[in-house]
């Protein structure tokens, strides 16, 4: 755990700049747009270690597999959205000498992240000038990189300055598997006015697209340009301008990034680049900024959440919606959430199923269901790859990947590509929820009654009977506790294949005319779903708590109960987290679970078990949860929530609202764990404010924390924005558009009108 | 399957050049004496695809491992005997016309190796010459190869012959996980008598000792030295010669090869490199080769098997038993047997479990035993290897590892080198095996000992108490059925483990003073091993096989019996070999057994078990075995004959006893399966003539194959040499040599004299 930004309700800045800490620090300031987005490294050069990284959605190349020995059925390939082209790279000359605040100590410094307005700004003096950087992503303006240098000599003196601007196509991924360079330079071309550069990914084996990416500079302001070039894998303007004592100057460099997933020629890409360049050259900084900070405001206006009495939880929220919304707002149904966004490699920026369990249920009470709907769509794209991963398994149906950019499977190792099957469920869940949430059927009743089909399909083949217990089961599987691999009934993985096969059953009926056509399911097949489902195995068993109580829970997999079941609080303090500390044997054979399992499931579907059933089952299971993976604390925070153990829900949330921000798993220098900045947002919401739509109807249960004096939340709701407020004095529910509404709060019903 | 060598008893000859099997010929025209090995590979160029490969025992490189997601625990390297230099190397130039047979085609051809000589022979016609080569790894000068090429026109006319010799550290290994070169020339000479290089392995960050290689080569015959040469990474000799059509030229290149394994110091190592091969220039290639010849003959004097009525079973058998002496004889005991010993580099030439599962039970009837006591060395040496491999695992005493040169676990796949830990039961049957064969029980009083308990201790650890069932169990494990991994309480495991337990309580009392203070085993220790004896979880359940026979068998695993039980017959013919046709996802969860497992304990101990049980588990489990691992036939021909099913006996016998020969597995390119090697005389001995000792005393139970006239077999027995002959009329037992035996034959004692 490290805080290196102070504590601010809308601002992340620091006064720091250590060496030590800039990774984490880039991490943190990352800025993005869906369309694009980059790590917060400065433009300048800066000498000493530093990740540069900027990243296209959609921009992706399929790394050749690392492995040990090969198993049939292994993708060939691991995806990964690439490090592009730096396009803000600069070199700043003051007097001659370059600035490299790896060199020179500044005498001040600030970095400040604008989280209302989208802006990262920087202030810094060296060799006698304040130098000021602002950056900006635009929302409203999806190619348009933006950053504007302000130049004040604070001595006195005149300075002279030079500054050279580059689009620079050296780049690597840090990642790589073989350390390969995945990119070459298709053409480009420079004059004193800008410049601009066109590069793509090297050829593949797999079938790939080469994708082409070309970023194109230009400038305003005080200075004058003075030269250009062109290298191998860099354009270059240079600009010089005299800085005396009495009037700053500034300097605008624009970028605007075209790319041929956009596209159908390469020349049509370049010769719109050129266009966009020409366009945003017609408008100044401030009103492109403007622009930009106009969309920024419409989101937080749905989404913003507010806590009183505690200004750290009030910027961590904050901080969670801000880097979800830069990372993903619906534009493009090509593009989905990778765990780390925009903000560094781990993961390769591509799809896993956090997108499903975790961003849907936030975005879809706060943006507009346009949103999830583009989700929705990129599943339904890729339906033709799920098909093809379980064909790659000698199986029927379809089977969403863990890892993937076109659907098609690129994670590489067996116990996670071929076993953890369980995601597949996730995918017909995200289709169950979108609907209870928007009460929009169509979805349901057409593209997403394809995909479930597909997706049960696939279950009634992988379930096998077992005519020594009468049931059927699904064997070789790890479950949402990646602690576990390969083992037998996974609880969740088995109900969410009987929830799949219940709820494609009960959809079919309604499905549309032509997709039911299209479909064909026969009785044979309903039939044999009705069977799976009779006699899925889903044991309860007896046990006894860590507290000596008596309870009866669902099995989370065979044998478990068998397991040296010591809980976690009489593991010795420096055996934690023992992924870090144990041999994977060792975990493998704990008991200690990952994230929350079997309580998964009754995170998707809290009405499906009874109260008791999640008292048991949390009771017995989370005194042996490490919650090693930062998804975990949010589901059991909402459970705990669920169950009356308030304080315990406020813990769990308290491991999650902050993940970043506090650096607690000390890995935020490889970068954001987006998708688990969802967990906040969802303690707070489904947790503590027991957000739900029961009976299709929305209901809050909620209660405040005992640390804070309120809190207060947005909601967008069938198609009004609902502000929540949490008080010591009570709750009070807002509608503040939309037509009138009935909800249920703290199990009475009252009538929200729009007055 | 694949047969392109004719059947002879003790030759191994083609008259078929097909580039397409080039690499196959090359594998079973391997030759080897323990220190040194070599793939079946021409001298001269052959410009078409081949597999050049030449190792030297004990000479390895740590090779960075290459794996998708690291894991706690995993090993850096995977260690590989590396292709050494090519010192095979020449250019034979005929009339200025370099030969190629890639490129000429010999108007003859043969290529044979005599397997009672331990000669490679080839000869063919190119270019109206007919040229033949004889080479050998001599068995008693350990240091040489030698080669002699002999030259005849065909045409009557004069031609002028070049022949160029090399010595050349260009080599790379096809199996390196980064197309890494292991090689680096540390010093070389040449003049236009002789020549020699020293190579060294390149550095590494793992520790382990980097090797000195030098290669030195001399000539004699009827060619005029005429050049020499020094290349970046090579040297080489020039001879001409002008062949008449009335004398053939003879040419002889001989090869000392000498390694920093045995000296001190490069100075040393040249030095001694320098003097061995003087030493051999004194002698005649005649006299090299008839040492060598005359130790390969005190060799098949030993271990030699006559079928009589089956001339490609007799073939197999001495093919099978050349290859596992060219591999290895016990000359060093810092050396053992990989699965592929020097004729491919699969499995990188390390030590795996096969040698004392496999190779100690043949070694220890067909040669002294000191070649096995070199082995069990081995071991000894390596069990602080062993102590680092438990600690790693965060568990007591020593686990021998899966794969290995130093007693450091190399191998690096959770799902094996975590959890195939069965491997350190078989080092300690080992241990017993030799004891029982030889009645020379020193080694399990003292060295033998402190691997025991090292093992013991290990397991103690390892097994854990559920309460839950009141019992020990083991879980996390991939049994020999390696179409398992991450099982709980495979019952071959858990079997060996708690009679690891018993045989060092067993022993403890009668181990000598100096070991038993050394090792210090308390009484509590010794009373947790019983408790755990008592209570180790081997359930036997009720079931009904195949053929609806109801049979209570012991439960491979936790939860088999929920698979679904189709056997292999009733599996489509085009699925075979599952793993070629099926995902990894599909063999893990099917029924299929790759290699004897739950039968595995009863091939170590067939006293241990019931005849009933016997007959229950292999009736139940074969039809779910695929054999798909070269080492199942042979444990299932022994069990098969074992219940008299002696038509099935003999079908497993003809799965392993031309494995190579025939390319049953169509695999043989890339090496011989030298371990595997041990199947066919497993079969014949232990099974068809049901060798064992039983109660301190030797016992047979021979039978006779339909097909064969007979069978006859040598064997070492505590000092004395038999031979054992099995004919329709009965069998056969004489004393060779040694004190009067009385053994069971048939279930009757008889006295052996040596009359």
């Amino acid at each position: 755990m490290k805080r290196i930004f102070e504590v601010d309700p809308w601002k992340i800045t620091t006064h720091t700049l250590n060496p030590e800490d800039k990774r984490l620090q880039e991490s943190i300031t990352s800025l993005g747009n869906e369309y694009m987005g980059m790590r917060g490294m400065f433009e300048e050069t800066y000498s000493a270690d530093s990740h540069q990284g900027i990243y296209l959605g959609g921009v992706w190349y399929p790394d050749k597999t690392r492995v040990g020995w090969w198993k049939n059925g292994y993708p060939e390939y691991f995806g990964k959205a690439i490090n592009a082209l730096n396009f803000t790279k600069m070199q700043i000359f003051v007097d001659g000498v370059e600035v490299d605040l790896a060199k020179q100590v500044p005498s001040d410094f600030e970095l400040s992240l604008d989280m209302q307005k989208g802006l990262l700004t920087r202030t810094f003096t060296v060799l006698n000038v304040q130098i000021t950087v602002e950056r900006f992503i635009s929302v409203a303006f999806k190619e348009l990189a933006g950053m504007r240098f302000t130049f004040k000599a604070i001595d006195g003196q005149t300075h002279q300055l030079k500054l050279v601007s580059f689009i620079d196509a050296d780049v690597v991924n840090e990642d790589s598997n073989y350390d390969e360079k995945f990119w070459q330079v298709l053409d480009k071309d420079s004059n004193l006015e800008n410049s601009w550069l066109a590069s793509q990914t090297i050829a593949n084996n797999f079938g790939v697209p080469q994708f082409t990416v070309i970023a194109g500079q230009s400038f305003k302001g005080d200075f004058a340009a003075n030269d250009f070039a062109v290298s191998d894998f860099a354009v270059n303007n240079t600009f010089i301008g005299e800085l005396t004592a009495t009037k700053p100057l500034t300097f605008e460099k624009r970028v605007i990034v075209t790319t041929s997933r956009d596209y159908a020629s390469e020349a049509e890409n370049i010769e719109a680049n050129h266009r966009l360049v020409e366009k945003q050259a017609n408008q100044s900084f401030t009103t492109l900024l403007d622009e930009h900070i106009a969309i920024w405001a419409q989101r937080w206006e749905k989404a913003d959440v507010k806590i009183e009495g505690d200004e750290a939880a009030q910027q961590g929220i904050r901080f969670n919606l801000f880097q979800l919304f830069s990372t993903y707002y619906g534009e493009d149904a090509r593009l989905n959430i990778g765990p780390k966004g925009f903000t560094g490699e781990k993961y390769g920026g591509a799809t896993y199923w956090d997108t499903e369990a975790f961003a849907i249920p936030v975005y879809l009470a706060v943006t507009e269901p346009k949103v999830v709907k583009s989700l929705l769509k990129y599943r339904y794209q890729q339906l033709a790859g799920a098909y093809h991963n379980a064909q790659q398994q000698g199986l029927a149906g379809a089977l969403y990947p863990m890892v993937t950019f076109d659907g098609i499977e690129s994670h590489n190792e067996w116990e996670i590509t071929f076993e953890e099957i369980h995601r597949n469920s996730t995918i017909a869940f995200a289709i169950y929820n979108y609907t209870k949430l928007t009460d929009d059927h169509t979805w349901e009743q057409n593209e997403g009654a394809e995909i479930l089909v597909g997706i049960a399909r696939f279950w009634a083949d992988r379930v096998h009977y077992s005519k020594h217990s009468d049931a059927y089961m699904i064997h070789g599987v790890t479950g949402p506790n990646e602690y576990e691999n390969n083992v037998n009934n996974n609880f969740y993985t088995n109900w969410m294949a009987k929830w799949v096969l219940e709820y494609t059953s009960r959809i079919w009926p309604n499905v549309s005319a032509a997709y039911a056509e299209k479909l064909a399911v026969s009785a044979t097949e309903l039939e044999l779903w009705q069977k799976i489902i009779a006699k899925m195995w889903l044991p309860k068993v007896d046990v006894t708590d860590v507290d000596g109580v008596k309870r009866q829970v669902f099995l989370a997999q065979d044998g478990w109960l068998d397991k040296e079941l010591i809980p976690v609080k009489d593991l010795p303090a420096d055996n934690l987290p023992i992924n870090q500390h144990w041999s994977w044997d060792r975990v493998l054979r704990s008991p200690y679970i990952k994230q929350s399992d079997t309580l998964h499931a009754m995170y998707y579907f809290p009405e499906a078990f009874t109260e008791q059933e999640k008292r048991d089952n949390y009771a017995f299971y989370e005194p042996f949860t490490v919650h090693e993976s930062s998804l975990s604390p949010s589901v059991h925070a909402i459970i705990a929530a669920d169950i009356q153990l308030e304080d315990k829900a406020v813990e769990f949330y308290e491991r999650t609202a902050r993940l970043d921000l506090d650096n607690y798993n000390n890995d935020t220098k490889d970068g954001l764990h987006i998708t688990s900045m969802t967990g906040a947002w969802l303690a707070i919401v489904q947790g503590f404010a027991g957000m739900r739509v029961v009976d299709n109807q929305l209901t809050f249960k909620p209660f405040l924390p005992k640390k804070w004096t309120g809190y207060d939340f947005r909601m967008v709701y069938r198609g009004r924005v609902l502000d929540i407020s949490v008080k010591p004095t009570g709750t009070k529910v807002t509608l503040l558009s939309g037509e009138d509404l009935k909800i249920m709060l703290d199990d009475e019903e009252i009538l929200l009108t729009n007055s």
